[in-house]
């Protein structure tokens, strides 16, 4: 049963149940999979904050894309179990986000995702500065410079 | 945010969240997304009744498979939207289940999926029984004939 | 190795190769993906007929959206299975069409797909009448009245 | 209309037809999706060089699963485009594959993923040698030490 997400320590908890449709043939969870466990739980994690698709994409015509990701899969996970995904902001540029996802179950650890998002203006699709009431939302990091 | 599914009426209720990977270019909610939901909802309809995939896997060696849908599509989900299936059984065959499902969004019906399951012994792949302690789990409706 | 689709009696025949993707713990095909075989098939068979998105979108706006379907798993599919989608044009009403697919593995027929589509302005997302071009360049089929 | 795989230069170049499915409601490809592309393209690569599921799975009881990955997603892909993924062995260790793969559309530079791959016994799940008749079938790379 779906529980609700949480915050903790400034990071949200987020749980997937796994269902048939998560699985693959070699009875595991299928590995791109885990990209979408993800978004789900940065979603989750922006509306928290007051910054959900309404306030991004109707306030400002942003959104956020997916730039890089460096993913480590190191067990598997299979049907029906409960995950957690922890989802934490590590840095902030001008224009993006660098975040670090974990997914456990029961503590133990599955799979890292350290992922860069790029805030972009939806209909020109171009990188745009992250605006500043949406950085106020956010938790406080380091900024960093923009290597591109 | 996802909230708890919850029992109404002899029916379960399991609310599902939007997100990218639902939907497609169109705009809305990729068409086959809607049998995923679904059967997320009758995962845990059963685990519900006690009879998760625990009891029927581990216990009797049992799996459902979908057999027979028919899906009428009636107006369109869209990103971010907070939908809700509701899942309530029909009536119970020797072997099979007929199952109904309905996709609303704040009460207004967007998809209707009836759908037959069949028992299945999940290394033979062929129909079985519905073994009497699941039978007794199950809420009170119509004995079928099995048509085939 | 994917080969190419053909066309054969009026029908298309597309060629799917089962990937990891669409599977799952069950070992065989995710049922829901049989929807995705028979939308790429339908896309192949319009694309032959010189009513690929092109025409259809660019220069009428006009997109197909599914409305309901009747599906009829009998057989289960495999990881590296090379399985054939058959589709072909039923009949035609003034917004819609009907379609049989189906799935096959060596002749064998694993599912059938009855699927009705209707065509709708991409923008307002309402139907509109399939435009006289594009009757023409359908195979010949009974036309039906609209039921709905 | 899916083209035909074909080797050049000792890469596998594996065409992809962007469908519904692929997309998401930013109107592109939703990013997880160029894992699955790249999974397909890595199958028919393995089978062109005689070592298909078949051969790994029935005559050694071997599965490759990937175990980390870097994605670097740069220009969006659409609905209806034809990419092509290239598929190219890096180095080779005891157990594990680097792999690059790039998707392109019209010779333009979409995506890079560097992809690693561990050999594992797919009943216990745990890291096997790669077998030395594989090994022979492989194109010649670097041999790499086992980093972890």
């Amino acid at each position: 049963m779906p529980m609700n997400p949480y915050e903790q320590d400034g990071a949200l908890f987020y749980p997937v149940r796994v269902y048939y449709e998560d699985t693959d043939a070699g009875g595991v969870v299928y590995h791109a999979n885990y990209l979408k466990f993800c978004e789900r739980a940065r979603t989750e994690w922006l509306r928290r904050l007051g910054a959900g698709r309404d306030f991004l994409r109707e306030d400002f015509g942003l959104i956020f894309v997916v730039r890089r990701a460096s993913i480590d899969w190191r067990k598997p996970a299979r049907l029906d179990e409960l995950l957690m995904v922890e989802t934490r902001l590590l840095s902030l540029g001008k224009v993006r986000m660098h975040m670090r996802q974990t997914v456990t179950r029961d503590g133990v650890l599955l799979a890292t995702i350290d992922i860069e998002l790029v805030c972009i203006d939806q209909q020109k699709f171009v990188p745009v500065s992250l605006p500043d009431v949406l950085v106020a939302k956010l938790p406080p990091v380091p900024r960093t410079e923009e290597p591109k």
